[in-house]
């Protein structure tokens, strides 16, 4: 497929961009080609599509469900009870749903973690995104489990290895206080032999680190650290309570690490250290956790979310500014999972997203980056285009009516199932 | 004029609404009537619109034009130098253009402190929306100002208190450290004698407190308690850092809270005691302050930002819960400005919205008010209706178009005039 777009602002400036397969072949002045389609790109810019560094899709099933509750009570009483009854089914029509709004609110690569992972890679798959996947690696320090997961893990490596050029298959130890050693172990060593990405919830609430440190007389990143789980292919989602010598190991290793403010904020975990980590060098993506907890996969929001939480919490409005919240959202988070992406230039996917400067929240247009994060919702994003393919135009999605009765269906079923 | 929505949820119940004039005349499982226009509530559902308890509309102009500054750095040297500038024109084109933004967010009522009162009447009486309004009352302790002021706000009072039924003139005394007692006292005189508003910030700021304190010897509420100007028609914005005496004298004099969250993270103000004015029994109702220190009009996010922040502030995840942000945003806005809405009942204003309930971020279809708060952005609303008058329907509004290029063109030359 090959897409022209002629007139859009890049950077500040009028450009016509030229997509052929998967990339962006040209950006110039003006450019002449034969193309499959042709986009008028007046009174619109481009920008990088959203990354959104971690998420349990197939949660939007849940969104709303149970809020506002303390956090054993919402797990044990509510969230936990639908887990189990959760099918096959419902993750793929969960977690098309999820794909449905992260398109239409720019968002084009997730990093996910949910069970039944077939059907999140068909979901993915058919919608267009890209997505790295896992299974959800949890044994509760019972050895028959651990065999079970490990086998488990690498049929499900095998068979979707090759199912998607968007999808990535990565390894989903859950947390410290899931898995054994042994797994952690094991899921490193797999992911290191075979390139793959480890996405692991890390260091999320002080009573992770307190009963970490009554197992293991260590902190949960000492522990990691302790046990070579740590490398640079290593995302951590949260990492909300690492002190100083831990930072440095995050550093040391090169670990990536998936913030997540709102979140936090709803369920009370904590803060980010970001100007710490920031400081470290250490690169910092953005995710919106799983719709029951958030309750919104929409990254713009989570952008002013991020910015204006490390504002207030460290007093100090000068930090964390739109344009770093924005990179957080984009280019920190193709750092992280290693993609070509999250900038608009010559060479990259053609992952990006064409926003409406006629919308009323980019006006008045005094600085547009500030404008997307401060400002905006959603709805100011007109295009979605993955991989080269347009997947959002005019802010219609391809059978988004039929995906969204069938989600609602399924959750209302879900929760009415005995 | 008079609408029929038909076959509309309300509460979680299909019915009718009819509206008369500018009132709700019947909520009922059927009704038959001739009216003016007729709505197909199918798959949308009736909510009351949103209070806006405290803004500076016209400040949309400078909606990104300077973010992520020292309160100072930031006031000095970006904001005052552009409002030495604003005109009559600006303010006009300001108001109208924030006009927009909160009818096509669901807002119908804003209490506004600004400029140039004439025009910002002007523009709210045009666009069809409710405003409480004032010109700013700022002396400085300059006794010359001082009469300047108190002439301007009575001519003012006389020109703007039957221009609409939509508009009620305010008195809006700056704050502590901007006026003098002799301007504050005659500010509450005047408003007792006439039945109106007075608009005021309190105590958003450390800094004030301190100043105060130095000043009077006095903490901010303490001090306007002892020179008897505290009393129900007084509507204080942000009052973040008041102390437990201090909250009781609120309550004693029945004074209502406007809360600006964002505005509080993104400036560093400090946290609302959320916790101690509910248990108080005072009045807290939401704003979203300007749109230079937010930077937007949506409520939506406004409550969003109100329950997480409290949430995570008190480490209380079943603190402000959904339901109760919702309220801020709705029937305590209502209450604090005596607005007979806030709900969705016969006899109350006609002042409400349809919401889509096929809007993706409205599923599933668990808990509505849920969904509203966490999940959803302002293009899930549909309608806006106020004062009986249809001022957004599927999601257009008349003439916005030019609005928004007509504000866009006076921001752009605000900035770069001489």
């Amino acid at each position: 497929m090959s897409i022209l777009i002629k007139n859009v602002l890049v950077d500040g400036k009028q450009k016509d961009i030229l997509i052929r397969n998967n990339k962006i072949e040209d950006i110039k002045k003006s450019i002449v080609a034969e193309t499959d389609y042709k986009i008028d790109g007046k009174h619109k810019a481009a920008i990088p599509s959203f990354v959104n560094a971690h998420t349990h899709a197939a949660m939007n099933l849940m969104r709303g469900y149970a809020d506002d509750m303390m956090l054993h009570d919402w797990l044990q009483n509510k969230i936990w009870p639908l887990e189990t009854k959760l099918t096959e089914k419902d993750v793929y029509y969960g977690t098309k749903f999820a794909c449905l709004e992260m398109i239409k609110s720019g968002t084009t690569f997730f990093n996910d973690m949910y069970w039944h992972l077939p059907r999140s890679v068909k979901a993915v798959e058919e919608i267009g995104m890209r997505g790295a996947l896992n299974a959800v690696f949890i044994d509760m320090f019972d050895e028959e489990k651990t065999k079970e997961q490990i086998k488990l893990n690498k049929r499900l490596f095998e068979e979707t290895r090759n199912a998607s050029d968007r999808v990535q298959f990565t390894l989903g130890p859950h947390a410290v206080y899931t898995v054994s050693e042994e797994s952690l172990c094991w899921a490193k060593e797999f992911a290191d032999k075979h390139n793959l990405i480890v996405h692991i919830h890390l260091s999320e609430t002080q009573k992770e680190v307190d009963d970490c440190i009554a197992k293991t007389k260590r902190r949960p990143v000492e522990y990691l650290d302790h046990i070579g789980f740590l490398g640079p292919n290593v995302v951590a989602a949260h990492t909300v309570w690492v002190n100083d010598k831990e930072i440095k190991l995050l550093k040391k290793h090169n670990v990536k690490v998936a913030h997540n403010p709102c979140s936090n904020m709803k369920l009370c975990s904590g803060v980010l250290p970001y100007k710490k980590l920031k400081k470290a060098g250490i690169t910092v993506a953005l995710g919106t956790d799983g719709s029951a907890s958030n309750n919104s996969l929409n990254m713009l929001k989570e952008m002013k979310f991020a910015a204006l939480l490390q504002k207030h919490h460290n007093r100090d409005p000068t930090l964390l500014p739109a344009e770093e919240a924005f990179k957080l959202g984009t280019v920190n988070g193709a750092k992280a999972f290693g993609l070509n992406a999250g900038e608009i230039a010559k060479g990259k996917l053609a992952d990006l997203l064409l926003i409406d400067l006629k919308h009323l929240s980019l006006n008045p247009h005094h600085n547009m980056i500030s404008n997307l994060v401060y400002s905006s919702g959603a709805d100011c994003i007109d295009t979605t285009i993955c991989d080269g393919n347009i997947l959002m135009q005019n802010r219609k999605v391809k059978g988004e009516e039929k995906i969204l009765e069938d989600a609602n269906k399924i959750a209302l079923d879900l929760v009415a199932r005995k």
